[in-house]
Parts: structure tokens; sequence; C-alpha cells
């Protein structure tokens, strides 16, 4: 078996643990090491089936992994992993969930070069939800879901190790630079938390003067406004980790929303017609 | 029985037909005659219930008519009343569901100058979705929606008679003038699309020389994007008849976005934490 330290078992970390638990071909795989900083919330996740055995203690926790996930948010990644490197055993192989990875690819990449035989590959399940907590936590969280591998420095074994992994737990990995990822990531995720929060914020700003707002809510703003209920401290950290790519795409983002609520009629159903057609192609 | 006549048989106009023709008490209330410019689509639309005979002649849909609901986009809601004027029976009250209120209601108002014994009440049932067409027309759509009645110039029993109708939808009806309907609709409704179609054309934008792009939508992606696939003759008609309300909240989400996406870290942890903490009561 395969010893797996989960470090923070949350929504993410718990799922994860969950799905490894289970069995394939009716034995198990992976034993599951939760760590974290409740002696609660570890006993919690026992119970809930997300970890096999839980510790407060670092040095404890990674001292017999051969695979560490790091399941924190974006701005403690870093740290966490700096205070862990002393205590890994030879050949094992730190992986994390961040949803961001340039800048935690390279701070690690500088941090391991005393530890060659060490290895780290930057990851990001594109699961998840507004709710947090191992309570909240499902081991079919990845199934069907992609997961992102940085491709950048980590040798093959490694790569394949955390691969492996996660299409274990249900993913499909995808391989590309941490550089390509963010990039990515500015569209499909970081800009439309942007715009969520920037939504709401309108929404309670205006809902002072005219109270009748929030009972006039459309099903279009309760899906747009859900991830609003996600961890403030996680966003801050993600929006300032990504701030370069998430600028450059909110100047596009800007420019598209300008044209359409102060453009001409004329223009405005001219895209909204292209964007209309676009939408049945998109994702296929 | 009640003789309702809808104008334009499709996704709202289809799912109120279907409601309207359920019994209560083990009887029909309403006698619903359907309003289309396509025999094929009126044939369906009776094959699937939604409405109880068709016509293409609007002085024939009308004539019999206690009450005519027009379910068409916002910019041909006037012309057409405007044509069914002389076919209206003394004491016949007609609605709509446009998404927007102020200029139907005070363009009516004008048409409606000459014909005393006719009444008008704007109406928007909180209810639709990305998808068109009679064949997507549930019975169920209004229940336990809103929809809004305006109050301005219509009489009480004009006003009544809408109410009920839309009561035995299984829709709550609020009543507020139709000013105040178009301040709340334009934070509440149109600036989360116009915010969708301005994330979506950023996307598609942006994957022109990124295609990875289309690979890594995550479901906040998929979720505040769905709405791309409505009309866009609709939409825009919408933007254009409440464009000034539009663009006012467009400045507020505006300066909200700049802040988060290019504010100082503090600053943007300080105003993310207190639109989570705010979510949690908003709606109740």
């Amino acid at each position: 078996m395969t010893t797996v330290c989960i470090i923070g078992v949350g929504l993410i970390g718990g799922s994860l643990g969950k799905s490894l638990r289970g069995r394939a071909g009716g034995r198990r795989r992976f034993h599951v090491v939760g760590m974290g900083r409740s002696r609660a919330r570890l006993k919690l996740a026992k119970r809930l089936g997300a970890i096999d055995e839980g510790t407060t203690r670092l040095s404890a926790a990674v001292s017999d992994a051969d695979l560490v996930v790091v399941c924190v948010p974006v701005q403690r990644i870093v740290p966490l992993i700096a205070q862990m490197v002393p205590w890994l055993k030879p050949g094992a192989v730190v992986t994390d969930v961040g949803s961001t990875k340039t800048r935690i690819v390279s701070d690690i990449k500088k941090l391991l070069l005393r530890r060659k035989n060490v290895s780290f590959v930057g990851g990001h399940p594109l699961a998840g939800s507004e709710k947090t907590g191992v309570r909240n936590a499902e081991g079919g969280l990845f199934r069907g879901t992609r997961c992102v591998l940085t491709s950048d420095g980590a040798t093959l074994p490694a790569r394949r190790r955390v691969a492996s992994m996660w299409r274990f737990a249900g993913a499909k990995t995808v391989e590309m630079t941490a550089k390509k990822h963010d990039e990515a990531l500015a569209v499909t995720s970081h800009l439309p938390h942007a715009v969520a929060f920037a939504l709401f914020a309108s929404a309670i700003q205006a809902s002072r003067t005219r109270p009748e707002i929030r009972k006039l809510c459309s099903r279009s703003f309760r899906d747009m406004t859900r991830i609003v209920g996600s961890d403030a401290d996680l966003w801050t950290g993600i929006f300032s980790h990504n701030r370069r790519n998430l600028r450059t795409i909110a100047r596009r983002f800007s420019s598209f929303f300008h044209q359409i609520t102060a453009g001409r009629e004329r223009d405005v159903l001219r895209l909204l017609g292209r964007l209309s057609s676009a939408k049945k192609s998109w994702e296929r």
C-alpha cells in the first residue's frame, strides 16, 4: 500500500481521502494519514471515513509518507512545504491542490534544491464548490473532473505517481506548464470569481436604498453569485498569486462589458448573436 | 370559465398555458387560446397540452378573450398590443410578461387612451431559463416564483384579475411601480446577463491563442455563462429598454470589479470577507 499524507482535511483533502480509501479489485491501495491543526476535526474526519489516522504533528504526518498532498489555501502551501522538508523520507513525492501554480512551483523548486531525493509536482483538481470543511467532503467529488499537473521540473516517475493517485480518485489528468495553467485559470475560474464578488457587492450596495432588490433575485443572479460564499482568505490569495494574468483578462472583460452596457443597439445585437452561436460549440 | 389568450406560445407562454389548463377542485377555470405565427408550432403546443385551441389570426385570437397575455420579446410587445386594440372586447384586460416595464407601461398608456373599457397591467414573472420554445415549457415553471405586477394606472379589478391568474399558475404576486421594477431588475437580472455575455466573450477571445482554456472550464464558469445561450434579440431589447438603470449599476459594478482585480491585497481581503458574511443573510 502507498502511504498518502493529506495536509488539511477540509472539503478537498477530505474528499480525496474518502476516494483513496476506496477499494479497487477488492483491495485497498492507499493508507491515508491526515494532518490538521485541530484534533477534533481530525477525529471527525476519521469518523466520516476521510482518513485512516490523524495527527496534528507535521513531522509524524509526513515521515512515513510516499506521497504528501498539501490541501491548504494557496498562500499557506509554500510555508508548509518549507516546514516539512527536513522530515520527508527519501523518494517522497509532494504535490498540492492550489488554484494557482506559477509562484508555488517556482518557490518550491528553490526550497527543494537541497533535497535531491524529494520531488514536487504541482497539482490542481478542477473540482470543489463554495462549500467548505470535511463535513461536505464526498468520495465522488473528483469523478469525471480534470486535474491539471504541472510538467515543469518534476521527474517522470514522480509525475506518474501523482497522476495515478488522481486517476484512482476518478479524475482525468492533464499535464501543462504552470504558466499555461495560470493563464487559462485566470479566464475560466479567477475572472468568474472576481466578477461574482463584484456583482454581489453592487447588489448589496444598491439594496441599501432599494430594499425590494432582495426579493427580486432571479435564478441567474443566484447562480452567478453562488460562489460568493467561498472562503475570502483563499480567494484573496488566489487573486494575488495570479494578479498579472487576472488583470490582463479583466481588461478584456471590461471592454466587452462596456460594449454591451453602453454600445449601440445594432452592435450589441451582433455581439450577442455571435456569442449565442459560439456557446453551442463551446466545450464540445 | 375565463378565456385567456396567450400571444406567443414559447417557453413562458407555453408554460403558462399548461398551468392554466390544470384543474382546481376538479374543474377547469381557464380556456386557453394560443396565438402564434406558425401553424405547425401551434399544433405542437396543442399536442403538448399548452393550449386548447390555436390561431395565427390576431383578431380571432383576442376577440373573445377576457384576459390577453402577451408573451413575446420586449421590443415586440407594444407593436402587438397596438395591432390588437381594435379587436379587444369591452372589459378585456391585457397583460404582458416582459422583463422591462417602464417604457412598455408608458407606451401602452398612450395607446389605450382611446379605449376606456380596456385595461393594461404590466407583468413580469421571475421565471424562465436559457431554454426557449414550447418543447421546454413546463406547467410547474412558475410554482413558488414571484411575479411582479405594475401598480401604475390600471384599475383595481384589472390588477386583481391578472394577479388571480398568476396565483393559479403557482406564482406569488408582488405589486410595484414600473420604475421600481426596472431599477431592481437592472441589478438582479440585467446586470448578471450583461456580465455573463462579457465573461463568455472574453473567454472566447482568449481561447483563440490558448485553446487549452476550453478544457479547463470550472463549474463556476459553466454556471456563470449558462445564460449566454439565451435569445440574443430578446436580451438586446431588454438592455436597450432599461439602458439608463443598467448603466448606473454597471458603473457600480465596474468600480467594485476594479477594486477586486487591481486593489491592494489588504483591501481585497476586507471586501471579500464582508461579502462572504453578507451572503449568508441575503435573501432571507
